[in-house]
Parts: C-alpha cells; sequence; structure tokens
C-alpha cells in the first residue's frame, strides 16, 4: 500500500513491469539481472494465467544506488534480458512523479479528494492542469495554483474542444487524464491517443447501470447496494478494464438526491484509490481486465 | 430483525400488512382500532411514497390476547376500516406458518442453510416439500424427513413437469416456493400463479450479469466484487423486486472456481435473508421494487 | 435517510420523540392526537425493549399546516397525553436548525466533510463556531465566514480553556458541539452540560483501542480490519453511546501512515452520518447504547 | 486464492516459506536455485518489514517435474542457499495434505463449513479427528466417516484430558489443530506443544470482547457492528496473531440471539478461510501478527 516516499529515496527508487511468455527462469534472470546491477528489490508481486503456460505479470520495485546515473546501462541491461524472455517491458522511475489532468463537470467531490491527497503529499503524483466544460468549479481549483481552463462542448463544437484539450494535454506534457464525473463522452480517436492513460469515475457498480443516469436508473431498480467503478477508459463507453469498485448498502428509504449523497463518498474513495495505484504503477491490464498489485 | 417466538406468544401475534393513498388519520385510524380490539402493538413501520400525497405502506405487529377467538372479528371490523381509508390489506397470523417448497437443482449450499435454519427452528416457516429436476441432493433432504420429488424438465416436457409441480404444491399447501439455485426457468405461465410468493436467488449483483453464468461473465468482466441477489420472481428472468443483495470483494487471482466459492457462501446467507423476511411479512412490493421493514 | 427539505415544508415539519412504558395504546394516543391537531404523520418509527412491558421509543415525524402558530397547543395538547402515559418526550421542529460548534486540533479531513456537507445544504443544521486548541485550521475556517477561535489547553489552564469555551458555546447558542477529531479530553464537568449534546468521532472500532494513539495499537494488534466510531461523550473517555461505526479491510502491508489515511475517510463519513442523524432527531439513548431511527 | 489442484499437480507442487534479514540478492539466489533445480514458480509472494534493512518473508510457490524424487536434492540444495543468507526456512509439498483435528463443543455451525469445504475437495487438507467435551455433535460427525472422541474437561480433570488429547493428536499425525467454537480454554503447556499449528474462532472482532460471552458484552455496549476473528492461539487467551476477520452491520432490533445467529455465519466462514490459507502455507507470522500471502 501506498507509503509516501521520501526525496532521497524516491529518486534510487524505480519499477520494472513485465509480461512474456510464461516459463522457468523468468523470476531467477529478472532478479539476478537487479543483483547485478546493484539493486535491492523491495517488491515483487507476479501472477501468471497459467502455471501449465500462460502469461506472466510481473512488477518489481527495487531501490538502485545513485539510480539517475544508472538508468541507460539499466535500460540497455534488461533490454537484454527482455529480448532472450520474449518480454513486454517498461521501467518506471518513481521520481519521474506523472503529471496529471483533470476533467470536471460541475460536480466538486472527487476533484477535491484529488486535490486533497495532492496537498497532503500523498498523492503520488502531481495534478498540473484541470479542463471543464464549465465554469463552476473554477474558484475550488484556482486557489490550489493550478491552471483552470473552460472548454464547453457541443455536440458540433466537440472536434475543436478535444483538439484544445489535446493540445492542452500535450503543452502540460501530461501522463495520466482523470475524468473527475467528467460528463462528456471522449472521442474514439481521443481515447485512441491515451490508451491506459484515461481513470473515470462511473457512479454505478458496472457492469450494471453502464451510460447516463446511474442513479435514477438504480433507484428505479430498487437495488439493496449503490456503487462506483474507476476503469481505464476505452473506445466502447464504460467497457474499459475495471481497476477499483465499492458499494455502499441502500434501503427503501433512500430517495435518487440520497443515493447521489451516498453514492459520492464511494465515487470519490475508489477514484482515488484507483489513480494511487496507477501513479504507483500498480496496474496491468490483460484482456480487459486489470491485474493490480497493491 | 427476528426473535424466535415462543409458542404461546406466537399465537396471539399477527401482522397487519397494508396500502393505500396517504393521508392524514391512517396511523390513528389502524393504531385506535386495535386498541380497542385489545391489541398492543409491538412493531409499526411505514413508508409513504410522497408525504404530499403519494401511497402509505404500512406493517404492523401486535399481541391480541386470545386471538385465535378473535380473528373474525378482528378480520371484519379491520375491513371496516379498509374500506374506508381505501386500503389494499391482509392480515397475516405468525402462528400460521408459511409453508414452503424449495426447488433444487444440483448445488447444495443454498438449501442446506434453509435447511439448518428450519432444523434450529429459526425459520420462521416450515420446509415441507423439496422438488428437483435432479437426484443428486436426495440424500441430502430426506434425513429431514422430508419428501423428495425427482422431476426432470427438458424444453419439451417443461409444461408437464410444470403440471406436476404445481399439482404438489396445491397437495403440500405450499405458501412460499423457493428457488435455491434451481436451474430451470419457470413458464410465465407457472409464475403468474404464485405472484410475490417465489423467491429465487440469481448468483449475481443485479441487474448484472442477468441471466445464465453469471460467474463466469464477471470473471470476463474484471469485476472486482461479486454479488449474489435474492427476488421475487417475475415473467421477466431475473427481473422482479430486488428483496436482498450481498457481495464480497475479490481480486485478478481469483479463478471462475474461486468465485463460485466465495459467491456460494453469499448465496447462500442472502437467500437466506430474504426467505426470512417474507415468512416474517416483512416485505412489500411496489413499482417492481420491495420495503423491506426489517 | 436524509432528504433536503425546502423551507415552506420545513416550517411546518416537526418531530415528537417520546419513551414512556410500553402497553396498548400509545401509538393510538399519539398518532390520534396529532390527527386530531390537524397533522399528517409522515415518517413513525417505534421499538419496544420488551413487548411483554418493557420500555417503548417512538419518533414520529408530521406535517401540520400553519405550524408555528400551532406550537402552543400543540404541545400543550400533547403534554396532556404524555403525562397520561407517563411519557418523557420533546417536540423537535425542524425549522429550528441546530446550531453546531466544531471543535478542532491539527486534523482537517472530518470537519472539512462537515463544512462540505453545509456548504451543499445536505446538512441539516448550521455550524456556527469553530473552537480549536491549535491555529492550525483557521485557513481551512475563515473562508466559510465562520469564527475561528483559539483556544490552547494545557493540563494547568484546562479549566480556564473549558469556561472559554462555554462561553462561546453559550454566547453562539450551541445546540450540538462536534469533536472533530479534537484531541483534547473534556473535563466531566463540561460533559455534564451537554449530554447526548457532543458527539466524539473515535478512530477506532470502538470498544477496541479506547484512548490514545489507536492507529499505532491497531497497527501492533496486527487486525486485518480497521475503523471509525462516533459516539455521544460521557464522562468517561470512550465509553459513551456509539452512534455509529465503519470499517475498512487493510492487509499486514499497510503501515501506521497507511492506516491513518485509510482511517480518514472512514473517521469523516461516520462522523458526517452522526451529526446528520442527530440533526434530525434521530437518535435515541438507553442504557448507554442509541437507538436510532433512519 | 484457493485453486483446487489435480492429483498430477499437487505431488509436483511445494512452496518455501522462509524469512531473513533483508539484502540485495535474496529473490535472486532463491529463484535462481529453483531455476537450477528446474522448477518453474507459480507465485512469488514477498513482503518487507523495512526496505533499509528489515526483516523479509516470501512465499515461493512452484512446480518441480518429478518432485516426490527430487525432495533430497531440493532440501540439501536449499539449505546450502539458506545457510548463505541466514534464512529460517521450510518446504512444505503440496501432496502433504495436512491432517486436521477439530475440536468442538456443542455449536455445529463451524464444524459443518469444514467437513462441507472437505466433502467438496475444496479444503486443502484432511480432518482427521474430532474432539469434543460434549456429546452433541457425534451425530453430525461421525456420517463423514470421522472419528469421533468425546473427552469431558473439568477444572480438575483437564491436565488428564489434555494428556487424552494430545495422545489422539499424536496418534493421528495431526498437523494443525482447529477449534471450532470450542469452548474450553487450552492450557499454556498445551499450547506450546503446537506454536502456530492452532487456529481459533473467537466470536467477536478482537481485540474487542476478549473472553468469554462476547455477542452479550457487544449487545450492552451497543455496537453498529458485531465480527469474527480466526487467530492463533498462544498462552494468551485470544492474544494470539489474527489471521482473519470480518463484520456484519446490526442494529439496536438485534437481541443476543439476532447477534448470535448473524455472528454465526461471519465466524464460520472466517475460521475456514484462515484455515484454507494455513493449509496452503500462506500464513508466515511476525510480532505476533500473521502475514498472509493470498
Amino acid at each position: 500500500m501506498s507509503q509516501k516516499l521520501r526525496p532521497e529515496i524516491l529518486q534510487n527508487r524505480a519499477r520494472i513491469l513485465l509480461s512474456c511468455p510464461d516459463r522457468p527462469g523468468i523470476v531467477a534472470e529478472t532478479a539476478s539481472f537487479l543483483y547485478r546491477q546493484g539493486a535491492n528489490i523491495v517488491a515483487l508481486d507476479q501472477y501468471t494465467t497459467d502455471p501449465a503456460g500462460g502469461l506472466l505479470f510481473m512488477r518489481v520495485e527495487f531501490d538502485l544506488p545513485d539510480l539517475p546515473a544508472q538508468k541507460k546501462a539499466l535500460e540497455a541491461g534488461f533490454a537484454e534480458v527482455a529480448r532472450r524472455l520474449d518480454m513486454q517491458w517498461e521501467i518506471r522511475y518513481a521520481a519521474d512523479r506523472k503529471r496529471i489532468a483533470v476533467f470536471v463537470s460541475t460536480a466538486d467531490h472527487a476533484l477535491l479528494e484529488l486535490l486533497y491527497q495532492w496537498k497532503t503529499g500523498e498523492l503520488a503524483g502531481d495534478i498540473v492542469l484541470v479542463i471543464s466544460n464549465h465554469e463552476t468549479l473554477r474558484p475550488a481549483v484556482e486557489p490550489f495554483g493550478l491552471p483552470y481552463f473552460y472548454i464547453p462542448v457541443t455536440p458540433e463544437t466537440k472536434p475543436e474542444a478535444e483538439a484544445r484539450q489535446i493540445a492542452l494535454l500535450t503543452e502540460y506534457r501530461v501522463d495520466l487524464l482523470v475524468l473527475a464525473r467528467y460528463m462528456q463522452i471522449l472521442s474514439p480517436e481521443f481515447v485512441r491517443r491515451y490508451p491506459n492513460r484515461i481513470i473515470n469515475i462511473h457512479h454505478s457498480f458496472l457492469p450494471a447501470f453502464v451510460g447516463a443516469r446511474p442513479y435514477e436508473r438504480a433507484y428505479a431498480r430498487g437495488v439493496k447496494l449503490i456503487g462506483a467503478t474507476a476503469h481505464y477508459v476505452t473506445e466502447e463507453l464504460d467497457e474499459g478494464p475495471i481497476i477499483e469498485q465499492d458499494v455502499e448498502r441502500v434501503t427503501h428509504r433512500a430517495d435518487v438526491a440520497t443515493l447521489k449523497k451516498i453514492g459520492r463518498n464511494i465515487e470519490r474513495i475508489v477514484l482515488a484509490r484507483a489513480v494511487q495505484w496507477h501513479l504507483e504503477d500498480r496496474i496491468l491490464t490483460y484482456q480487459n481486465k486489470t491485474i493490480v498489485f497493491y
């Protein structure tokens, strides 16, 4: 789970994320490679889809003294290992805090939770940009010293709006987009630019109540639990890999406004968990699902 | 919540369930009527869909000394009140323990939980009959002294099978049908005979994964919580009023077999809760939803 | 559950809270009285400790047209009923929003949640005063237009500090004190002034880890769930009637800082639930426990 | 999570459990060793108490073709590695299913759950013996073909009773003792014989309500959640390392009998989880806490 890392630790901390055809020797090779580099493994998690020959997913977190100077050697060296073992891989550096753009509309609760966690230093990344199709939340954002861009969206103006958004995302070198109750649907073209880099909070327990007005529909269905789901956005609405979900109990006494009030706390906390796991490089995806090493 | 009632209490215990257009005076009339009858209210729950003029639902549980001899007067008297206030109503007598038929296929866990609660005296009704489309569970049932009827069902033989089932339900004077992982779909004609008298446990968190193979589909979707739902059966599969639901957390490490194992405990406990509430006359239905006064 | 009430409804909305020796006729008398006054019951909840002759607790919420003008008659009239039936009783008027003083130290999360719910109009009362033994949270509070009083407390200065606090509470006509992670222990004399009017959030699942440093102790004990408890403050530390509790799952991977982070969300949401129920007059106490009619 | 293993897989499946001073190279050495032995790692979990030099705990599950013939070499070889790295270690063979003795008194629910999971083949061990201080559950046990020993216990006869128990445990070569609502307290001498080999289910959410009558005390305290805790038994009552806990929500309406009924399901499921994790060698202990690699 998340531990705030001091800067001197952070700069020598990195993670290898890899997947490859499972076969004997992968842990040995990876761990031995790291050992020879002078690294100390602080966490290792793996998951194999089938011990008899499926896919192996691994996350190794390690400390390497003087890491900044060692990066080239580390990457060149591991590229060798990866080649031999047919790996897809990435090395992520904990000191390279991800830059986050938060998209909002008018609901503030999910955004406020992220701002709060960022302000306390707990969020393992940095919010650098807020984009909204409304002016409503500007007063909530600007006191944090963050740029707030109001980009309205209508069906006719969507391509231009998205072009503006993409330009800002590029300008601000954004690594992660967080849709914090952003009520516009991103076009497939937009989504394709950021595979597994857009996290949305959907205000229902997916796959129940995909799409619009989930609380109204939950109320109509008479469910006894409501929930929220954080997921990576794909081209199909609310169909992307689920990262985290949670629920809360309700009774017949809860009207739609009450469901929304209860749901608010689930939404913000589920989104914050998912975002933090992403920032800590704990999430791998496979067959439209996530493997979360927390 | 459920309290086992001793026989001498049980025989004087009854419940009025009513719904009517909400207006001032309904509680006063109902409570005053009961007082004049010599009854003592032990529980009163009500819910109004709209204080400004919606529907009122009420459950009043009371003790009336010498109730068996008072039934006629009670019912005739309340019929008067009900007429004046335009009520739909029923009086249920706690001593008239509901007779339950359990429908099973091959999974035993939900059935075993009901049998266990019945055997301990906690179940507020009596299992009188078990019907199955397999022979598998006969050895689990007959030691309880219960009749077990094997009635296989194929698409072609379904009408005859259901006719046999209905004949048995009539012969055994069954009040409540519990589908305890019974894997056949009841025909609309069958269902229509028992409105709000068939409780099914569906092994998913409705409305997610309606229909067949919910665990396989939950696995494919990569949900992080799985659940089970007890509901009244209506003519539309898995669409009836939800009585109770619960969930359990899962990770990527859970394969389908594991989901089924975890789900088993949720299914049996959710079904048992729903059945007990029904037996205690705690459930009212409205707009395909339930109002549960627990 | 909580529904935001429009002002014109609010002014005619009231609640009778009563307890008395249980006997037949209490609901009838109370409901009939209200009917004769011209009131419409919108909610009625009751609980009897023993149907065979215990204590009855009841909450009746009703709308009475032109209530402001009817108060005297209502109270005089019900006093009669109460006398006859040996009731302890109170009438609370929904329009008389309770005035809340929040006590804080340095942790802001619980306070921020209350301020948020107040700002959205969901909180059924008004925060009028914030008192703290630190200056830390002044910047978080004053933008809300609230008075913030810094009153440091040491063992030697506690009597004077409390005297100042009491003076403020009196000046601001405070109805409810909320200790939102306020880290000072109130003296028995202070507590006695506000029976069932001080709600504290204790950062553990009571009765586990009473007193100081509960997260450190939870960590040492290796519990697999951590929680928070909202309760009325009595003269014995953390021993007062529990209003609400909730938990969250943790593993060995959670260090103390992580437990505190996870606990933060439980604390703020549990405290907010308890405060709202109190504001809506949903809590009765009995034998150091609460009866919550939600 | 638990996956039922087919016999041909089981016989080649083993786990190394180890702890040692954390330093670079431990994963590399362990994984390389296994690779050289011809093993394929199917699961690896580790936890370090402090990356800067604490204790490392690891569980490695692997398949080694022809394992039965390889055991000697495997153990001799790893003993070498362990010596160099100052490890405490054990190799556990999945085919060596642990032999379980269940101790019961009169409550059957926890026992029945274990028997059920054993009968379905899900339990990763074998129940071989049931010991009770009452005759009550003999009829529930003997149909499973299990030996049931009635050994009454009084304060005066406890030493002889325990001696008989120990003799049976030795005769039946019991690896794990499960106290399934066994209501006698084991003596320190008894407990010392089976360090981390006695799992008890305590019917409260520890550390709340240690000792006797936890439900009565939970009722008196007015908690809003009740729970159960599975833990290793140590010489101090209810103080041993917690393996698993879970809770369920209750209201004022739940009397003690209801709390017990609700608690029953939590007890049996929490105990079953803990037992299964132990059988799968997923639990390590450290500072009176457990590290569970599930």
